[in-house]
């Protein structure tokens, strides 16, 4: 196992065609149809980066801001924002484009996390990742943050100890 | 419309059986299929509370702790837990039962948020939400300050404003 | 396994949301999906009392009177009527809200009968089932002429053995 | 609108390919997705009989014998029985294949009713049926005594009437 | 194993309902949907013919003529036209007939090629076919000069070595 | 309407994930689901070639030559090749990646054309494409060849107005 891997190389892209069944009867997209392609999409990319089966551990706050209408081409672009021991933060970028300009337009962006498992689903090690870019990397800083907001949330860490976090609310 | 309700009367349960397309090579659920139910059966609820369409507005924090096999019976057990004007928040909470004992163990916990719109899209007010059971009130308190926590973390309040929140960082 | 066991112990609620694909083309329900709903329900329905694989034996008449549009919400209750050496019957209300005042509509009734199968197929006792209500007292009982008429109709029973069903055509 | 048809013109055939989401964890066909495939196919027959849309009235007694496997390649054969004012009354005939000798056996038989209807829901007259076989003959004649128990089991029929059912049970 | 079989022995029919979900967005069926049926239905087809598994081999010309619409009763029927040693070119004839007057209309058809493979997916011989209606054994000859093309488009054979597709440019 | 594009304005990114009900019964992606993929990966490139509705016109020779595992990350890129007055042929590369090692493996290659239409499936002008890397002027040009002998094969061209095919059978 490599020790550790580019963001670029978890690059995983997803094109999909909305049709009648994934919409309300407004014609909107599904979020919960949205929800299982965007995990489909990051399972995918965070096993490009470890090589291991890859098991969805969070889901992040996602908010669904846009409509996406009936017969929408989406795309979805997952890319691993960081890796710690077992698991890796993904990033999943969705798109729609306009069907007569070709205007892509982001419409949601979702965060997960998964876990390399063996074949009896304990946890394995997966590489470090390097950010390259300016985006890559500041999504890199905030995994942290992220992080510790998740294990408070859980009740498996004090808030006193997510020092990056408490920065937000506590001004010295 | 009437001006509120109860809990239990937007309660939606739903039974689903996990089959082989449903899980991935080591024959668990894969973390998308069950994100979708939950979303279906949330959104149910939340019509259920307000009679109006409603679409997915956030998915807060969901944890994947506990690996559901193939084959098994899951449970899924929505409720609303608290309405604000126009949005409801909606716990979906997942059982899986012992086939041999039937013993039910809860084995998820999601909030899903969803709006109430109209033919248009435009939201729509909503009636209000009035717990009953100590596990209702419990939730109804925690949905104003995850409200607070989602808006800071969209960059639409700020942390200062958050009195809730802010609390548990901040010891005067 | 215990000797025997209430009826309301295998109440099995699923709640389906109709889709275009569901529908023909005036927009209602077809048949054979809400068949294949009902067999579902009815089947973890029967799991749940004997706690054993279980597999569909007949399906009894049933009758779809009313249609079920395009975007309904449609709740399935499925419960065990009565128990026999390995088989068991199961009632199925199917029920219809509306979307506006919330009124749920019985739509449906079905009877199907479910056996508890080995791992070879082979078919295993099953608890006896102890009715509470006055309605499942009914359904108990007419359980036993069902069987008669069934069996008759397969063949395998002369009527004049059918004592509680000939007692419909003989007066005596 | 013909006055009358052939069975035979409505004869419909459809070949199924059994995968693992359709069979439980002992590798067997589910009977609730044999049921929707038994309804597609019967109400494409009673369309071909009447050329309305068709939608199913009543499922009779259908029993499920013999298990089927993962993977078996089932034929489904229908056609119009007999037809009344505005329904049909269709047997579908279910074949499976040895896939090394290529032996078919029919391993279910099931009788589904269906009407046929306008634009608003409403029935509408439908041909004849001329039985020409033996086996047609045989099928057409049981149609009427099926009805009879049909409209008994519904209230709708006093037993007196159903002349033709009674005299399975009295013998003058 | 048979030394050979007759044409009409592999017939497989299938009849398919096309659904919205099946319908691009001015509800006309996928080209891909129906190059889906058409594999199924093939391969069955050829399954028939050798009794052994059979996987697609190759897919050769296939025009999309006619628009079919949604809502309508599509047919195929499948027949292989000649046998290789390993390998079976069948035929798939899709017809869609006219709800009102029933009229069947045939709207396209396509060549696919299949493979019979043991369990390690190692190529089996198969029986020969033995053509005996005017059409059978037009598609029988023409199977030779099809392979040809194959071949040649495939770089696996010289021009100058097929024969007969040769004839059709050069005129000695 | 531009009045050319480049080829790398139509590439289409599909990630596919092997599932059960995808597979034969020895383990094995299906034919037609790979097909299936393959048209809708591809008419999405053709629509971001011409922002038009696409339907799928033809399917030239499709090879399947390497078995695809159950559970396998396929990968579809299509790109067009090269504008007609009102069609476009699409390449689509299909490749599958080793778990572990992460090489990418091309293990198909299809050639689909698709046609731009209005709402009432009238055929409607493309742009041009411009290939620009070395591949893209290879299939650029053989592009004409496939359609003259697509031509005449379907009996609408004759052999001797095919000179560039001619030429790969008359050496002068």
């Amino acid at each position: 196992m490599p020790k550790s891997k580019f963001a670029k190389e978890s690059l995983t892209i997803n094109t999909e065609h909305v049709l009648p069944n994934d919409t309300n009867h407004i014609g909107n997209l599904f979020g919960g149809r949205l929800l299982q392609w965007m995990d489909i999409t990051g399972a995918i990319s965070a096993q490009r980066h470890c090589r291991r089966v890859c098991v969805t551990a969070t889901v992040n706050n996602v908010s669904f801001k846009y409509p996406i209408k009936n017969n929408s081409i989406v795309t979805l672009e997952a890319k691993v924002s960081r890796a710690f021991n077992t698991s890796m933060e993904v990033f999943i970028d969705v798109f729609v484009e306009d069907q007569v300009t070709g205007v892509r337009t982001k419409c949601n962006e979702a965060i997960y996390t998964f876990v390399a498992i063996d074949q009896n689903g304990s946890p394995l090690p997966v590489p470090e990742l390097v950010p390259e870019t300016e985006e890559e990397q500041k999504r890199y800083d905030g995994a942290l943050r992220r992080k510790q907001l998740a294990l408070i949330l859980a009740g498996r860490m004090k808030p006193d100890e997510a020092v990056e976090l408490k920065s937000l609310f506590v001004h010295e």
